[in-house]
């Protein structure tokens, strides 16, 4: 996507080095780094200059590649995956891209451990673009149908799963940006996404570098916007998807599910395979981690002067609860929209997209 | 209530001097402020220096007092009236009060109009704290049955209706300082109440020098907190009640309402006379301002040197929508709690309680 003006990927190579977006100085400074060591990559992974899991596997991949080009031995590709997994050790998906590379890289002579791993991770990021292009496509046929009957279209975006999140198109900016590709008259009413705004700072970033019409709102305005008739559809992106068909996700989703419903307005998700949990088979409870209350309490932004400042909205006295995400149930889920095509929340739908994938549980 | 472990009002009067809370300051700063000049009341009401309508009225009122001090002819007593109603001149309940205390002094005996305006403003305060106070008792036993069920008993708040915007109680806050009065184990979980945030300002604020057990929250966590039962009731204050039940309010009520019905949780609007409009009998649509996208975009707060500091959380490149209220419809509202008892969110149930105001219309 374009980045002021220029077609960028999130990560991309040159050789032997590594760039990347500095994504903590967005969306008030455009920043690159450039990784040659992999320390590098996981400095870059722990301080969150790469967000979103697919990014981030993506950039532990190249991690790996970089380590191999220090010392190609077991014993330092050991050290490395250990310190990349460590970076984020809560990331399910970090710790399965490096379990397969590692292995990957363990089955190599020592001598090709380093260019083999430049292809691996060059191929993984290849593959997130097409599957997130993929998805993309499914998505944009929702939206001409929807630009057929209502002229411009007005979709509602939760949380941040834009492309900044993967190395290119995003989730479900990816349906968005096929059809503003295509003509489609499209505007974006991005939610802030309370507390910690990746809708203000990051959604807005790409759809204002990208072009594309959109507004800012607060998440309490979503309601009133589909009561007015305002929103055509809500495609929103997920952490984890059952196969229940119910959704993890951003804290507040459901919120703007119930919404939804309520007026009559479709609730998409784009879930890609690697957001589905095949194994996940009854409506089991999904846990929800409490992050800091700091979160809530506290915001960061930029003055009038260009600086970045810390500032405290509530008392000091006033501590907070943050839960970081909440569970959508599949009753208020108009569909997914996958990289194999759309399916119901369901059981049924997603086995009919993915019987190869039952097979292993 | 508490201010500094004092108990204090909102607005105060020694002799001819008129005090309040500078609203604007807190709630990192505790600062009072002398209108000895109807001009000082004009300001205060102009710069938000009072906020809600009930205190607002009860100024303006002061306001009228304080003129008749300066010059207490007619043309000073409607010079007075219109600089105080153009103070806010979107302020419909503002506009009642002048008009009322306005007639009330212009029947006087000019002589007699400073003390007379003083001795009616007094009488409007007390009005408005005896009857915050009746809508909390009946509040109180709503809680107390919660209590016996539940023992600590959590209630969640929605924008800010708490005794800061009227003269003492507040309005959703009656029920729960009541309920704290008589020793019960209330937690409030507040809403911040984005884009404004008057919940982590105002209502933290109160809570916390009330002592009152309290976490703050974002507005999207609201959901998530009902579906793991953590919420045994919502209270939140009107803008306004139509005759048929829906509630006009600070934007995300209804993302709230649709939240606790989904979850069975009762959901009360804390109603007085004054925001129940008699005169809108049916279901016609109220109007929704749209305010200034610079408060979705922007936020004000103290920074860790105890700066208060305007910070930017969007690209600048991004516009904002901020429409300052949603209308909640009368089939999510549990009940209604008044100054005269608990009612339906209906015609039936309002004309039950409010017989006498009918005949108005």
């Amino acid at each position: 996507m374009l980045v002021n003006g220029v077609p960028m990927r999130t990560i991309w190579r040159g050789g032997d080095r590594v760039s990347i977006i500095d994504q903590t100085r967005l969306p008030h400074f455009v920043e690159m780094l450039t990784l040659t060591h992999y320390e590098d990559a996981v400095r870059a992974i722990a301080e969150l200059h790469v967000q979103g899991a697919p990014l981030i596997g993506v950039t532990a991949a190249y991690g790996l590649a970089l380590a191999m080009r220090t010392d190609s031995s077991d014993a330092f590709l050991e050290e490395a995956c250990e310190q990349l997994v460590r970076a984020q050790p809560a990331a399910i998906h970090l710790r399965g891209i490096i379990m397969q590379v590692g292995a990957q890289l363990l089955a190599c002579p020592e001598g090709e451990r380093g260019e083999v791993g430049f292809l691996l991770a060059d191929a993984l990021a290849q593959e997130d673009v097409e599957c997130n292009e993929a998805l993309g496509g499914h998505g944009l046929a929702l939206i001409r149908q929807a630009a057929r009957r209502n002229g411009r279209v007005s979709i509602l975006t939760h949380g941040h799963a834009g492309w900044l999140t993967t190395v290119d198109w995003g989730v479900a900016t990816a349906p968005v940006y096929k059809a503003a590709g295509e003509g489609i008259d499209v505007h974006v009413l991005v939610s802030e996404t309370r507390p910690r705004n990746p809708g203000a700072a990051l959604t807005a970033w790409e759809l204002s570098q990208q072009g594309i019409a959109h507004h800012l709102i607060a998440d309490n305005a979503s309601g009133h916007l589909m009561q007015e008739g305002r929103v055509d559809m809500v495609i929103v992106g997920a952490d984890r998807v059952t196969m229940a068909g119910d959704v993890r996700n951003e804290i507040g989703a459901y919120l703007k599910a119930l919404a939804a419903h309520d007026n009559g307005v479709p609730f998409y998700i784009a879930a890609p395979v690697s957001s589905i949990d095949f194994a996940c088979s009854d409506s089991q409870p999904m846990p929800v981690e409490e992050r800091a209350g700091r979160q809530v309490t506290h915001l960061a932004g930029m003055d009038a002067e260009g600086v970045i400042r810390t500032i405290a909205i509530a008392p000091s006295s006033t501590p907070a609860l943050n839960p970081a995400c909440d569970v959508t149930p599949a009753r208020l889920v108009s569909g997914l929209i996958t990289e194999r095509g759309l399916c119901a929340a369901s059981a049924t739908g997603i086995t009919a997209l993915y019987p190869d994938r039952l097979t292993d549980h």
